[in-house]
């Protein structure tokens, strides 16, 4: 993975296990919540991330956007559909979003030009098939 | 339909009406953007609605939740598919959005109790399976 | 004054009374400097009576647009004028302003009703045309 | 208790049952962790729920201001302490809480006027000097 | 021009480039839209730039502050009307706005430093001069 | 005190003198007003401070929550403390919160790890012992 992404998930990683460490019981259920709601249920994982998608870009959280554009590439959004969401994210937010979807750009291309990618989301969308027959998608700590 | 929607949906008629009577072209052309943006692309509109809900509640602005919130339902969201909505809204927004899905849930429940509304979810599901046929869904004016 | 707009002054001036009443230093300084600014200074009241609009709207508190509505009625600002700025808002915050901006026409709508107004606005206007001879126009507490 | 505060009680009460009985598990879990938040701990509860008045201000949310006034005013906090908070809401978040804060001086006033309150003030004190012997202070349902 | 504003415009130049090659019909639409709204019309474009500075530094947006920065150096803004400007937005806004106004008075200077910049400035002003026979102000691409 | 501090310090001190030099008489009453709404009152500056940082997290301002933290810990909040004060920001503001956490856990510990501090708090303290003897705590411009 490119070098913006690499930086992203290096501190992510590094200072959400201080934070766990550190924090108190609250804070690692709420941790633990936050995973929860975005995994598989009347609505399909693939959905919430890109509400999860909307709802950060809306809120203008750069950091949140980029992990989301992330799972949502795993989850095997196309760029048509990506581009779809930046039309809503657009017209809902306003044009104070666009500054966050230069970056988002940015974000996506980087994904998209790292080769592991391409594999994470083929074997990804094999389990796919396999859902329903008891494997609940895992998602990684955000 | 019941109380508090007729009253909703009064009062937003007859001010775009107004606003768009007075408004000039940008107005209009924002009103126009703001009604492509939900119609069926890559992502169905239904998913669409999903993410202005979303991002409706995440700003709190409980017109724009009610106004989803109608949408989704008239294309078919079921009570659990909300409440996980919800809990992405919840997660993501924390706690300040509370009293917005109180609110959510009793446009809900007046939604579910319109006897109307059964009837046009129908109609619209019968022209979701004759869609791709060149009849792209019809959005009313925000 | 009609109806809404009568209620939003009593209701202004009665809580306004009793936050500087039972306020501390710091809150009647806060509110001094609130008026301070808007006054003519390098830019016209009228232009930061504006700018005033358009940070309220943004941030979307509903009483603040329509003090601002009132101020800028006050200070001439014609309809062509108000709607040009409804379309930065709109551009800038997004559709997540529309409901606002609803309420505001209906403001707006009261304000030029009022037979009163008109005559205000023709008083200020004769009040601007002597403006730089010492008087700086007093700006009514927030 | 009068008017304003008993419609915001039932309302409450009667939309947060709706909210958990209709509402999925991670929906129960975050409304518990909501609670678990603001008791007792290295900070004291009253610290913790002046913090969220403060939040809920900033924010700019009526009914979660109006929440967390009502629990500060349990927990004995003073007129003279709830307007240097509202100073401090007044700078970090500027002009824009204004209509916020004049609600919430008419709560306030509610709150004070109201018989019980006095009482359970009264009742709460006494448990906190019995605090740190194992009796943590319950907190009601948000 | 000096460092961090070629950074700037060189990143925004590229990207919204992106943005317009991959985006759809509606994305262009609002791209054009955004440039529409901040043209001379009733109120000058100059009046709606400050605007546009106001709402992105209320909203607090730095990279939006610093395009509107630019714009409106561009009009002829002066030093004194810049500040009176930070006043609206710091009463607005609050002391949250204060980090972003430290970073808007670096790029005003980093724009005053610019040699180019009085030029353009002067013939932007010559410009305004023959406004109003025709030459409608352009305006590049956000 | 170690690297990304040093640069905040000089940064914020820097840019707040050209703010202060450059700016009118309103923006230098709102930099006193800013100063003086923290210190000792009925509520002491260590209650004012914690809700300065709630305010600054849920708002999400990296530099503000910077600011508040650096003056928490003069102030002799501990880790456990702050940890608690995360939890109310997560819970009130949401997951969107989580990456301004983050970056909050990475300035703890530069603060914790820095010479200094420790002799500051410790003075700090000793100032705390004598005052009310009509020793109110200065503190340094925001």
């Amino acid at each position: 993975m490119a070098g913006k992404l690499t930086v992203f998930h290096e501190f992510r990683s590094r200072m959400n296990t201080k934070l766990l460490e550190k924090g108190n019981l609250q804070l690692k259920r709420f941790f633990n919540l936050d995973s929860q709601v975005y995994t598989d249920g009347a609505l399909p994982s693939r959905t919430k991330e890109l509400m999860g998608l909307v709802a950060s870009a809306v809120l203008r959280c750069d950091d949140c956007i980029t992990y989301h554009i992330i799972r949502c590439a795993e989850e095997g959004v196309s760029d048509e559909e990506f581009f779809e969401t930046f039309n809503v994210i657009l017209v809902v937010g306003g044009s104070i979003t666009i500054p966050h979807l230069r970056r988002a750009v940015e974000t996506l291309e980087e994904i998209r030009a790292a080769p592991s990618q391409e594999k994470k989301v083929k074997n990804r969308r094999s389990n796919e098939e396999t859902r329903g027959k008891g494997a609940k998608g895992k998602r990684r700590q955000r």
